[in-house]
């Protein structure tokens, strides 16, 4: 065994950190309310800044507004090895789904840089910009990737004005997020760990969940359009009454998926309702759905049925329908050598592993064609996320940033 | 035929009046926007009291605002017939709604003036402050009735500091709209035309329509409550969707009114999903509902039956339910009296008539407890209405009157 496989993180340093980092836009209830580029997320990010700085680690931003700290760890000219997650929350969500991945990063970079090892790579901890898409989605890594486009910055899913806002308090600019790719050859690989947002580990009694790929996302604004009438005078069966096309597509969707997409999930979201009166038959209702498939066929066939059924529901009612793509990702293939990786350190340890797929969207899948990509998650109790109640035991979060560490040096034993 | 029996209202006279006062809070496409006591609605007022000091009745406003024309044609002592409509709009809508019925009576008790008859009681032309509910609803008429409570200031519809603002604007105070009331042995009916704002005068190519009851309106807030989840990673069978049993009910709704309930009509008018986001699982949803009907008993079934439904589509789906009761109005039965006089006076006119409830509330309904009630329809076009498009002919609008004038000359025969 050579000396550097005996590494370890700093435990004491990583709880007191995640403490601290729970703090910020802390909702008091176990939460935290750190929505991409509002000021308790900017806050977060200072904090990450100086101690990104304590750790002597290089402190970087791009024009995506992503932080991060490098470590030239590697020989000159090398390429680097980037490991993160977010510190953006969604509204009014848990304090795991993120940070956990973004301190372990910090932590697994600031154990190298302490040990003074060289590897055949640079490494850098990187906080990648509204992973969760309160503003639009993936920003930060699909700004790495060079995969942002214009288009993405138009009409995101969170509005554009909140982009703006957004964009304001951080002080990005357009300009910045479209020239914030990195060349490719300057990429080693990505690492990830989360938390899994499941229980498929917490039912099984597995430590470590290596993801084989994560699923793919498509979202839909549903414009169901009908008529304002009054909603005394005129009877029921001269309405064209938007609410029923809205509620009906509702329902069929949830059948459509359990009964023929078993490994699909699908979500609407919200409704928003117009004009939204008591006494006034609702002119239009506006849906955000949601969809998500591991494989690219079946995801195809899957929009394909939801579409078809919100026009069938629209016409059965007389309505019209809108609909408004808000994006997709594809679904995204793991590294093979990158979970090989991982189950080795996992083996090391001597932790229980195994491979599923992930059915959140994470970074990870901005970067799969561009280089050596693998994630791993830790198990979620009871499978709660996006909530206040997530939890993860601190054991299970310590095994993911050693077993992050460890693949790190798997990998460096690799190259 | 005596020769009270000849009277004509003015036609120029009232038609001049009825273009005049569209003028004011025009919306330039045929409509009016006068939401109840704002800036449009005062002017509105202000017109309506120059017009009545014009015609030598004595004017008149009342702790809750409403303006009136008084005009003492009946013995010592007699009671007064009450003859109006109100001057408030919708938020942008028609013209024809609430004004037509205040000029026609205005016309009435003016031509009864000019004629110098004397009738059994005397005449007022009253406008009714916030019929529309933009504040209250049905305002000025439960005030003159004695039915205003402290605690239907306190939460209006409308929402505390609208109602404020307006009562400001309009120099009225919560002690003045408490004591508004009018001693029941002064009152000896009221009588209101308005258009129908629906269809069934004009399918039946019917002049006018006599009102038997006002329907019941009851309404409330109902919330569906699930849990929030990761929208990706929580599988569909594990899910508490607080927009299945909203969407589910919203159907239901409509299904046990059109099959059972055949006289009545439901509306779901709002939803408003929380947390709202396409990758979270609807924690809960909170709905607008709103049902009528015209029978007392059958409305008491309606409601229980909508209710129970709402209960049975939360369980389904292992969801909770609260159940908030924004109010209630019982079905009003109009005067058999004053249903008869109307009838004659279209007989005498050769006008076609009908006998059909109203789906809409009205201002009659505060009274039909306290003195002989009685409201007439003419054909609202395509039976539009709360819009700008709105529109009854002139020829229907000027029958209206002309039934109005004989209808208090037939009551003042049968006194």
């Amino acid at each position: 065994m050579k000396e550097r496989d005996k590494l370890q993180v700093n435990e004491q340093r990583f709880q007191r950190n995640f403490e601290e980092l729970a703090a910020i836009g802390s909702t008091g209830d176990g939460g935290v309310h750190r929505p991409a580029l509002s000021e308790a997320h900017l806050q977060a990010r200072s904090w990450l800044q100086a101690k990104i700085e304590d750790a002597k680690l290089d402190f970087r931003v791009d024009g995506a507004g992503s932080h991060s700290g490098f470590l030239g760890c590697g020989p000159q000219e090398a390429s680097t090895l980037l490991l993160g997650s977010h510190l953006d929350s969604v509204q009014y969500g848990g304090r795991f789904d993120g940070p956990l991945g973004v301190l372990a990063a910090l932590e697994v970079v600031q154990t190298v840089r302490e040990s003074g090892v060289s590897l055949p790579f640079n490494l850098e901890v990187i906080d990648f910009t509204d992973e969760e898409g309160t503003l639009v989605g993936l920003l930060g890594s699909s700004a790495l990737a060079g995969k942002l486009q214009t288009q993405d910055l138009k009409m995101p899913r969170g509005g554009r004005q909140r982009l703006e806002d957004g964009m304001s308090r951080a002080g990005l600019t357009e300009m910045g997020l479209l020239s914030a790719a990195r060349p490719v050859d300057s990429l080693a690989g990505y690492l990830e760990l989360h938390i899994e947002q499941g229980k498929r580990l917490e039912t099984t009694g597995t430590d470590i969940g290596i993801v084989s790929a994560i699923v793919g996302i498509c979202s839909y604004r549903l414009r169901f359009i009908g008529r304002a009438d009054h909603a005394g005078t005129t009877g029921m069966q001269d309405r064209l009454d938007a609410s029923l096309g809205a509620s009906d597509f509702t329902l069929a969707a949830r059948r459509i998926v359990m009964e023929g997409f078993p490994q699909c999930v699908v979500n609407v979201g919200d409704m928003v309702f117009e004009p939204g009166a008591y006494n006034i038959v609702p002119q239009q209702v506006t849906l955000a759905l949601e969809c998500r498939s591991p494989q690219t066929a079946q995801f195809i066939e899957l929009e394909e049925t939801l579409l078809a059924e919100a026009q069938s529901c629209a016409e059965k009612y007389g309505l019209g329908l809108e609909v408004e793509f808000q994006g997709r990702h594809q679904p995204a293939l793991m590294s093979q050598e990158v979970q090989g990786a991982y189950a080795a350190a996992c083996e090391r340890l001597g932790l229980s592993h195994t491979t599923l797929p992930s059915f959140a969207g994470h970074d990870p899948q901005s970067l799969t064609d561009l280089c050596p990509v693998g994630m791993i998650f830790v198990p979620s109790v009871g499978g709660t996320s996006h909530a206040p109640g997530e939890f993860t035991e601190w054991q299970d979060c310590l095994n993911g940033a050693s077993v992050l560490l460890h693949t790190v040096l798997e990998l460096a034993q690799c190259t």
